[in-house]
């Protein structure tokens, strides 16, 4: 019985290789040559700091990425500055391929989010990429990338800041433009590359970047390979995404920090206030109580409703793989959520707290909001309507730290600093070259391809819509368990072999 | 006319001068001749680090300290070890006096609270003890001590942890004796010196070491120096202190950081269940809203109440230096909030905001408490108030992280710990050996001494109390913005040598 069905799994294997278009199978023959190559030369690039506002480090790996692609000879590559002096450049680059109709424009971002290597895993840091024999980060899984011939395990993975967000994308557009010329095709299209780099601090330039090189930026689709897979481990197109603002609030408690027995209760408790600060933003069903946060919300279409609908249920399987039974929405799916606006404490801080806890009286308590918005917000407004919830809890807002004589005149003070942001982005599920995408990344997908009007993350599509009139479309590849944004971030190498074979897949689409 | 107002001044300090006792002038002169020497002697010992889980540096202090009471020929001088090994020990030493009745022990810790280097001001180190030029840390204000014979400012300041909390007190005892000597007098009591090691960690095994020294600990009263003068800058003493008892909270949001797009409020935020949980302990009139919280206080007796009424009201010139207008409980004086239990946040925490701020849900939040006790309360029962008032706020409370299980099973969990902590203690305003310590303090005081029945500030006195019967008041020499407790802990020169006279006073009473 149990040979039966090894036979019928084999079967089912052969079947399923042989469905694979033979230009597709070519890549994945090349790539496989490529591998070691491969790896070494990511694992460069991953060794390089990348907050956006290191412009030192951003330089360097802009340069790297722009020799990567001169190696691949890849035409015109150039910084795409924007007007702004020191802010951080996009590489760009371009390919002409004789008879091609279509232009697609290949988009991924080499900057990362900030980084705290103390939260990092024992023997892990943040830009010594490590490849690992596990899951999870664990010092004694580390293991030396095999040498070249001795297969690399497809579950093995690389951690980094940027390995899954998103340098794995930059990568698996330039393997897969490579996997494709070096087996004898040539793509079916013109591709353009535009890697960015302050997708993580904002996208606080692009629209200088967008607005400044109209010709270069031409195209009838821009492919965003950025953000992860469906939980399900299946691939994913996304029509869309939330749009994000940024906010840090900080409450301000006495001047100087105070011994907690002699002054405890009488002078008031900055963490005590931020408390009651930010659970006046939520009610007890996890639903926004900031007034108006939800009345700009664009309906869902009948197209959306049944793209979400078709989406495999994930919900059960995420509750016990993050440990908890009780989402924070009270009866909404993680599905339905994403499609609202929200509001999440990304950090919170009044001295300290545990270990180097003092018994004390805090100076200030801080903390960093995220909000996230869905098409019809527009993220000035939102942030207007937290800061208006601010003020409506009896709080001074300013955006200093207050003066002594602001002190004097306001009970409750709170300085409220809005980042740059940019609004949703939604693409029409009808629009023909989105279509065509979805059918190109089909063919790779192994049978299930799960379709997303929006995604919960963010990009800044909202501005190629608004300054380019352009049509983008996300095809992200990192694994769901990728820790983006945090400690121990890492992709997973299938991921970024399967990633290789879908940006292929657009390039050949016809 | 300024001529003739200066001349009257001088006037004035003479009478004052005049109406200390001799044996306090020869007090003063003594210390005026060893300035130098003490404050170098000082810098030494602050440069020991000295936080209580600390064993090896705990034992550089003790050493120290024995060898500075060896050279001033104090006798008996040895550890007094708890039953517990390698807990901090204390330092004993005594001086018989032939022919007195009396014995005092006095009192003072040279551990200290926990240090956070990265939030002293730039230039500073906990425990790279510097003088300062000025009230607050300012590295352009800090010089160098004078050569010998030069003066020393007596509002310059030395910064560094524990510089008045409480090795300031260590240093004043020892300094009346030495002074008492050198200038050809002797103490008119028995003088025992009791140094404690573990103070600022909650003296967990202070009752081993009263129980296992009884003889050496006999005595009349025991002064504890330790914690500020009245802020009103007047000498104060003290028939009692507050209990303390800390806590630390942790509640629990996904198992790993996620992206804050892609599951932000669907997956629980750690940080808003905090802001939530934290909320509900107080009401907007800063009163604590857990169940019985204020019932078992001992309401104060006329005299004690009569005390509060003669202290200095320093409420304005408070808020006025600390930068705030509303105290937190709404309609209560600064004295009157301290003669209730309290609860303060020491510290909160939840991944980072602002700079290293990411766009994650945190994994957890954390929260360290600080419970103030009054006499009529346990510490164990509050503490148990508070814990049960988390579970009424439908938390599952463990005290440790909770299992895969545990998260299947409970919507909200909160690890709980409680520390070891210790109750009020209140000597009766109308004691006879007591008011013989006021009279005396009183000789030094310039005029106005301020009585209280109990400090805001704690100190385990409850257990001399229980241990050993014995009575205690206490008698603190610091400055009260000496940020104790915090960064940036200072000693002005000015109270160190107040603090010399007080010391020398007490044991020169008849």
């Amino acid at each position: 019985m149990k040979k039966l069905c090894f036979l019928f799994s084999l079967c089912l294997y052969s079947l399923q290789i042989l469905a694979q278009p033979p230009a597709i199978e070519k890549v994945r023959k090349l790539r496989q040559e490529k591998e070691h190559e491969w790896l070494n030369e990511f694992i460069q690039l991953l060794a390089i700091p990348n907050e956006a506002s290191d412009a030192y480090n951003i330089q360097r790996n802009a340069s790297l990425i722009m020799d990567m692609m001169r190696k691949r000879n890849i035409q015109d590559v150039k910084l795409l500055s924007p007007a702004t002096k020191d802010a951080p450049p996009a590489v760009y680059g371009e390919i002409k391929v004789p008879g091609a109709v279509k232009t697609i424009i290949f988009y991924a971002h080499y900057d990362g989010q900030p980084v705290d290597p103390t939260k990092w895993a024992k023997g892990f840091q943040p830009f010594t990429p490590v490849l690992v024999n596990g899951k999870t980060a664990d010092a004694e899984k580390i293991i030396p990338l095999p040498p070249a011939g001795s297969p690399v395990n497809e579950d093995w993975r690389i951690f980094a800041r940027g390995a899954s967000d998103d340098k794995g994308g930059v990568m698996s557009i330039l393997w897969a433009y490579e996997a494709i010329v070096k087996s004898g095709q040539l793509p079916n299209c013109n591709v353009k590359f535009f890697f960015e780099g302050e997708e993580e601090a904002g996208s606080g330039h692009l629209q200088e970047i967008l607005l400044k090189y109209p010709n270069e930026l031409k195209s009838d689709i821009w492919v965003i390979s950025d953000g992860p897979v469906h939980q399900s481990g299946n691939k994913l197109i996304c029509f869309g995404v939330r749009g994000d603002a940024n906010m840090d609030i900080t409450v301000y408690g006495p001047t100087r920090p105070l011994h907690s027995g002699h002054y405890g209760n009488w002078v008031p408790n900055p963490a005590l206030m931020m408390a009651k600060l930010l659970a006046s933003m939520k009610d007890e069903k996890g639903k926004v109580t900031i007034k108006g946060f939800y009345d700009d919300v664009t309906p869902l279409s009948p197209a959306e409703k049944a793209a979400i609908a078709n989406m495999p249920k994930v919900d059960e399987q995420m509750k016990n793989e993050l440990g908890f039974i009780k989402p924070e929405m009270d009866g909404y799916s993680l599905q339905e959520s994403l499609m609202l606006p929200s509001l999440n404490i990304n950090g919170m801080q009044s001295a300290n707290a545990g270990k180097l806890a003092a018994n004390v009286i805090p100076t200030i308590a801080m903390v960093t909001l995220d909000l996230r918005l869905v098409k019809g917000n527009d993220y000035e407004v939102q942030q207007q309507r937290v800061t208006d919830h601010i003020k409506a809890q009896g709080y001074y807002v300013t955006d200093k730290d207050p003066t002594a004589e602001e002190r004097k005149q306001y009970p409750k003070i709170a300085k409220v600093i809005k980042y740059d942001g940019y609004n949703a982005q939604r693409t029409p599920m009808d629009l023909p070259i989105a279509k065509e995408v979805v059918e190109a990344v089909r063919t790779t997908a192994n049978g299930t391809l799960v379709i997303v009007p929006s995604l919960g993350g963010s990009l800044p599509l909202y501005k190629f819509e608004k300054y380019l009139k352009a049509n983008t479309i996300s095809v992200p590849i990192a694994n769901h368990d990728n820790n983006q944004h945090a400690e121990n971030e890492n992709i997973r190498i299938k991921n970024l072999w399967n990633g290789v074979e879908t940006m292929a897949a657009i390039m050949l689409m016809k």
